[in-house]
């Protein structure tokens, strides 16, 4: 963690972060019922691991914990929290590959739930990880206070509801029949509601473990759209000019279907500009924290959301 | 309220209740977004509407409704969390009623929400059912106690979750797949997940609102506990003895498919005796309250989930 250059640190933070993340899901999605719960089907429970457990990067857990810790909280409660947001992302991806929705065979380089499974299961997969997403903040291993918990509960509900993800995806599907070409600014819209929600509760939750001020937690808000809207115009570009293999998923795929893409939109080049603008502009947002090693770390989030390569 | 015998107290609260749930899900589901909300889609919002309006006896909200009034609490906060579990009873069956689950074509006597819109709109619906009932707990209108919310909306997860309704789900379709015979054992398992965990939450709610001593809860908990296994059990009676149109879906259609049912398992005679024992146990459960008319109509309520029509 010291002596490394920020990008390297930014890497180190971020397989750290994945790797506890995941150990903490692995935990949480154990076989053994709590208190309340008759049992877990193990079949089934397995089928809920395979789509949450062993991939992705792990940015939004990264976000959460990274911004806890830039006002000095850390732990399990935090770690929880971050899979709790994990499970909500990895339900959303479940639902979105289902042949009714995106019809993917891949993701993360591997069969797709409703793939490695049937489309029955995942469908469950999928709302039983949503459900249990709110158990985990819920619970009081998460945090002591309860008026921390609920919200944590409020925000994410909201972030990820009609009017936030699953809005967005909603808005992305109507994209995607509509025979006309999609504005920039409803392109915009409907991926600050897609992608952007989840990514910016990742960073108000670890606001709202730190209990901070309006004045901080705007800032925060500030760094967390433009991320968001930064790491969302990245993946457009990245389904342009980043193969299959790299990418994990099958690209070029946005174009074969009229999706709803700023490259489409707005023109590569331009997109690209753009992309560049919000990561400059995440950045800025953070100016106001002291210049410690966690605001550095996430500045540098701010650039690999925009500069990576899968 | 006054003068009628316990039967029709009963319906007219029932009637009540429906209507008042009815009236607070269509102001939930208004088309203004709350803050934290971009935009509410208008045709999804339309859609989660169809899904979760106008419909049903709302067993689940009365028993929620009629619980707290027990210890005289009533108002909106407890008609918003009558209305947050109706979402996730809602969510649950449009998800069942899909191609990859039951196929069902008709629900409530009107096409199933995957054929009054589309799969990926019913997919997406029962998602975003799922997610706004906890938004609504999770609310300060529902109570002004952080604690009491975080319990309603601890509860609910693990009563809907991987270990209750959702893995209920999941052996009910695995029992399906299964070409041996059930075991009562099994099935009594499974419908205590499937069905018997939310009508069990709903009574639990409403002691969760009171905040009442944990005597109080185990014999609140034993009487839902009975009620939803009677109201399971009457269920499988029903397919055998009713028609498609007093029960406004499909009738007949468990024998069909190898579907885990009591009156399979057990026989017809057998499985009736079941569920008036189990009415009977419910009943009883109640002894321990004052003789009220709340009292009463929660017992009368038991009798009516052994033995409604449809």
């Amino acid at each position: 963690m010291t002596g490394g250059t920020l990008a390297e640190d930014f890497q180190q933070r971020l397989t750290q972060i994945a790797e506890a993340t995941e150990k903490t899901l692995d935990h949480l999605l154990g076989p053994s019922p709590l208190p309340g719960e008759t049992l877990r089907p193990p079949r089934f429970l397995e089928a809920m691991r395979y789509a949450s457990l062993g991939g992705g990067k792990r940015l939004r857990p990264f976000l959460l914990v990274e911004t806890a810790r830039l006002f000095g909280i850390e732990g399990e409660g935090v770690l929880r929290a971050a899979s709790a947001l994990e499970m909500i992302h990895c339900y959303s991806l479940v639902h979105d590959d289902l042949p009714a929705l995106d019809n993917d065979d891949l993701r993360r380089g591997r069969p797709t739930t409703h793939k490695a499974y049937d489309e029955a299961t995942a469908i469950l997969v999928g709302d039983g990880l949503l459900t249990y997403a709110f158990d985990v903040l819920a619970d009081p291993a998460t945090h002591k206070d309860p008026a921390i918990r609920i919200e944590l509960v409020l925000a994410l509900a909201r972030a990820a509801g009609v009017g936030g993800m699953v809005g967005g995806q909603v808005l992305d599907i109507e994209a995607e029949q509509a025979k006309t070409p999609h504005t920039a600014e409803a392109v915009i819209e409907l991926q600050s509601m897609k992608t952007g929600a989840l990514l910016h509760y990742a960073v108000i939750a670890g606001a709202i473990f730190a209990g901070v001020s309006k004045q901080t937690r705007e800032a925060l808000s500030a760094y967390g759209q433009a991320l968001g809207a930064a790491f969302q115009v990245a993946d457009d570009i990245l389904d342009v000019e980043a193969d299959t293999e790299a990418l994990g998923k099958k690209a070029g795929k946005d174009a074969d279907r009229n999706k709803a893409t700023l490259v489409a939109s707005l023109g590569l080049e331009a997109a690209r500009k753009r992309r560049d603008t919000l990561s400059a502009e995440a950045i800025a947002a953070l100016d106001s924290f002291p210049e410690g090693r966690e605001a550095h770390i996430l500045k540098e989030a701010a650039r690999f959301a925009a500069t990576r390569k899968n």
